[in-house]
């Protein structure tokens, strides 16, 4: 299985899919193509929320602002899982979840999983401006044919260390008693205002401040009438600002990279 | 077979797809996760005019407003096809269609098809705002794996009553003589607005007027000139108002659930 | 495989693949249900640069807005691939590029190539206005199943003349020394203004002027800084009007059509 992740949205993922289906026949499955166009950080976020879901697979990510530059190309091996991307650090949060690493640790700390990386060799691209056809989409590919574990004997890649990747750390709030200090990670489809305070920041408490603006908060959307703003825990652990049928960004002014200040009440 | 329809956009899908090939090797057919967002009708209706072209399936349904409160995840079985989704009636529509019931009959009247209906168990769900991920991706690859006829001896769901369930009704238009008064039901990404006036109303009609205003009645968009507005009978045998290349929605100014008076001249 | 290319958007391109699913077991990839809508010649173009990264396949085409008038339904074979489509020019750049052609020519004078064109029976349709659920899903699944080489003898198909098709020629720029004068073909989705100029009329050049405004020659995105123009050689080959991070089409003033002249400088 191969998944395909991008910020490309259409039609340029089909070049990709060409590309593969024409080297292997592994089942293709999209993530999204609609990741924010060239928000690496953001990124990082959706896929630590997303792939771990999936069974083993090559995960073939490109949200790549560097395309062209001397940044690698490179390959992740986590257990039986492949990842597949710019060395731009898109994947080292998600990385470090399917090791079982804590956000702050280094991938050379894993040990309940191999974890591996390699740097593709990409001279030969017919582009400067499309790696996801002429490097990655081949590259997932050819991961595929010879399998996860054997990654290191495939010709191309280069083992390098796993220290020497970029990173990508997604900002921690901070919390003081009944104060926590973060910043908006992502704005979902929906509206909701994802911030990065933790949910447990919410327990028993059954309203709270935004910024200053106090709102209820709920187990569901549903918690409050339709068009009514609240504070929920998200499906990824996380506190969001939402409004009930609604878009949270909007009624509370929030958008990525926001600062957050909660208070319980 | 799972074929997945949601309001969700992306990337959420993505999880609900690494969910169910985690747990089974269902081929995955994406309906849609851009149904009109939190609206059960329009769903509906889509589901209607769309699932019975598929061959049999289990189709997993996630257009949830009320996501977290106590309405209840089901299963309805109906012959070789399942429907798992939250009981707010956005698959009654499509369970009468397949089950050759008419819009007004219930289905426990189905003579030619065996309709059954269970409640899934969601006591466990991870999350209380995305039961598309927790609880309705795992029930549909459950279903798969014991597959549909076995759904009543399945883990985890539990037999209800076929009338007990949350229906939904696509308002029916009123058709006296020359007149017809109905309702925008959808207006889809062309920017058809879609009735619910049966196209046999525009039977030998050479114009009708829509809320006043006079327009030809053509067979295909192409029958006006570009830019110039029509009535037709859309695919799904509906009088639609349409603009040729263009957007009948703006031109009509009409939007879903608006009112709309036919009269054929 | 068949692949699905159509200015559908959501959820029409579902019917199709219920369609196609309910007669065969056949693959089935999205190139893109996003082409420019109505827009023949953008899509030839997309399709041009797309569907040759592909394996042999059945490219079941709909960008129709002819839909229901006597414009045919056609497939044209081109070795091991076959193009199911309105017969209004959608894939003849693209039929060419399979063959081996030049923009010029006509798929007559192919001889690396077989290629054979037909026009198929769409008397019985179902509906006027959803051919791709009606004609052109079912045809795709005919000729899946009897094989790309045989479709000469599937029913319902009846071979036509291969220079009596509808024809689509994307325009050709005109080079003079360092002067070139073209249009924008398409914007990508990342806003890039993709022109007909071929991109060896940059080479060597640091910079060149746009309508008369000067911007760098870069050979990636990267070349300028954060939210600057340039002009690059896309991944297609042609000269594209970029802004590093951003959308080139709104800081040049460039759409679809429009005319461009460059100078090298």
């Amino acid at each position: 299985m191969i998944t395909l992740s991008s910020d490309f949205g259409s039609p340029y993922p089909a070049a990709m899919r060409g590309v593969i289906l024409d080297r292997c026949d592994a089942r293709l499955v999209d993530v999204s193509h609609e990741f924010p166009r060239h928000d690496v950080r953001a990124t990082a976020f959706w896929l630590r929320e997303t792939l771990p879901y999936f069974p083993p697979a090559v995960h073939c990510v490109v949200v790549d602002p560097g395309v062209g530059t001397d940044r690698d190309a490179i390959v992740v091996r986590v257990g039986r899982h492949a990842l597949v991307a710019p060395d731009n650090g898109v994947v080292l949060p998600v990385a470090r979840a399917l090791a079982g690493l804590d956000p702050g640790e280094s991938l050379a700390d894993a040990t309940h999983q191999t974890v591996e990386a390699y740097v593709v060799d990409d001279a030969d691209a017919a582009s400067s401006t499309f790696h996801g056809r002429d490097v990655f989409a081949p590259a997932a590919a050819r991961v595929h044919e010879v399998g996860v574990a054997a990654v290191g004997g495939m010709e191309g890649v280069e083992a390098t260390d796993r220290d020497a990747l970029v990173d990508c750390t997604l900002p921690a709030a901070t919390v003081e008693g009944d104060r926590a200090e973060g910043e908006v990670l992502v704005v979902d489809d929906f509206g909701n205002a994802v911030t990065n305070v933790p949910g447990g920041f919410l327990a028993d408490a059954e309203a709270a401040t935004v910024n200053g603006e106090r709102v209820p908060v709920g187990e569901t959307f549903a918690a409050v009438p339709e068009g009514e703003q609240l504070v929920t825990v998200g499906s990824h652990g996380n506190v969001e600002c939402d409004v009930n049928r609604g878009r949270g960004d909007e009624a509370f002014g929030l958008g990525p990279a926001d600062e957050v200040t909660l208070e319980r009440c």
